[in-house]
């Protein structure tokens, strides 16, 4: 909430002036929606990955690279329980990139689009006159899944706080090869009502706070339940990798305690949904440790507009 | 045709094995079309544009580098003849751009948004680790307008090849204030059947070819009856100018005699309509010269892919 990137967020969101039937989800969820009449609507989502910030290029290779743009973009589209339609890419490339490296992103590029049914529209390719960054943007596409596309606005007090999979240390190599939750969030949502979810994108400290403001409540989350990967297990600060890392791409969903327990009753997924926590009425994003302390929450998911830019 | 950007495009075009009915316009195009069932369809185009490629920071305000942005996708939408509906940003900005900088670009897309009734609807803010170079992209959708959207495949033999306004010496300046040619488009298909058109984004010597690649034509224009801008009046090779500078982000377009005809008469827009010649059935693009001989036309617009990328 504090970031600066939420706070130009908020300020882009609050210039924007939508007509709320033509755009009934603007600025600050996962997908904006446009409502074409008749019922019908698409969501849309757009997303910047660069050189050097979302990937390297000594530790990725340029299918991987392909891969984890549409993976990203695909998330977006799980986040709101949507089912992916189509995706257009521009592509930044640096003067050296010739015919090859543009196959090689689009190898990667085409192994999610086949998996999720998300093909390939169109493009644009540009190429900078130096060696500078690679740059690769997805834009995506969704239709509605098995209910109306969740947002983040929903969560409810007491609902119970859960996410999928297993967080931290996603930097290690999980970050270029994850899998989006596509399939599962139409499992989930076809089998509960899910009040508020979103991805896990700049990590547990950053997002759990963005669900909270626009939901106008707080959380009580407990270190000791939460999923911690072997990847965080590796690291100095196993619990900070879980909280701060980024890039887990899992879903961070909320919804009734009748909800949760029918979920995990019935659940036959191979992905695990750990319940984390509880929706408060505090307004504010707590931790209860392992030795019982009630502390807050502190932001320190990844900033793509820190200090360091100025803001 | 033979540029390496064209190259590459129609390979991405054979590797795409898109279903018609969901996407019934797919690669190759100003924009691509999604089908939506019912009737409803929804039109997306994506633009990347660079610093030091497409604007340079000395020259442009970051607010003229936001509205080009939008103007050039603006250009798509009406390359088909199709309204705008919203659009979503993505910017890469170097780390000592802040807030400011942002709402600078933001002022830029906001007058294009405003002035073409296309709101922006959401977007991805990423911040290089350097001071390296700015990039943003825009990507756009449209609805259907007068007729069907107008493709460049449609151009037939004997139809007469138009452009809009004046060609040549945008790099001069009118590239950053171009005006998109999206209600003269909506204006012309609700008066006369296009049979094909695009936007005039590589120069004329790059684009007609597409034209008569996609239609499996050919195409003789004159020389004395390009419209030379002012700005390509005052370069060394006007003529040049107007066939290779590229970003007039006119419209080239092409229809019957008749249709011409009736265009010619009952025209009122303040904009020029110009006939440069006609479309063959030699399967070449040629130009009758000033003194009267027939050249081939060499394609030496604007190759984002040229061989200084070693393709």
């Amino acid at each position: 909430m504090n970031s600066a990137e939420d706070k130009i967020t908020n300020w882009f969101a609050r210039q924007s002036k939508l007509d709320n039937r033509k755009f009934p989800i603007g600025i600050g969820d996962d997908m904006a929606m446009i409502g074409l009449g008749s019922d019908k609507s698409i969501l849309v989502t757009t997303d910047m990955l660069l050189e050097g910030v979302h990937f390297d290029l000594s530790k990725a290779t340029l299918e991987q690279v392909g891969y984890k743009a549409m993976a990203v973009s695909l998330s977006d589209c799980a986040a709101m329980a949507t089912k992916p339609i189509g995706a257009v890419a521009a592509v930044a490339l640096p003067k050296r990139f010739g015919q090859k490296e543009l196959k090689q992103i689009h190898n990667g590029i085409n192994i999610a689009a086949e998996k999720y049914n998300c093909p390939l529209i169109g493009g644009d390719i540009t190429s900078w006159k130096t060696d500078a960054g690679f740059a690769i943007n997805i834009t995506m596409f969704s239709s509605q899944g098995n209910c109306r596309p969740v947002k983040r606005s929903g969560a409810q007090v007491e609902d119970v706080i859960c996410v999928t999979g297993f967080l931290g240390g996603s930097d290690l190599g999980k970050h270029l090869e994850f899998t989006p939750r596509v399939f599962e969030a139409l499992e989930i949502t076809s089998m509960v009502r899910v009040n508020s979810m979103m991805d896990l994108s700049d990590g547990l400290s950053s997002d759990l706070p963005r669900i909270c403001t626009q939901s106008k409540v707080g959380a009580l989350i407990e270190e000791d339940r939460l999923p911690v990967s072997a990847q965080a297990m590796s690291k100095n600060d196993p619990l900070g990798a879980v909280l701060n890392d980024g890039e887990d791409f899992e879903l961070l969903f909320t919804l009734s305690k009748e909800d949760s327990e029918k979920l995990f009753e019935n659940w036959e997924g191979d992905l695990i949904i750990t319940p984390i926590g509880e929706i408060t009425s505090t307004g504010i994003v707590e931790m209860k440790t392992a030795c019982g302390l009630i502390v807050t929450l502190k932001q320190k998911g990844y900033d793509h507009l820190g200090s360091g830019n100025g803001v």
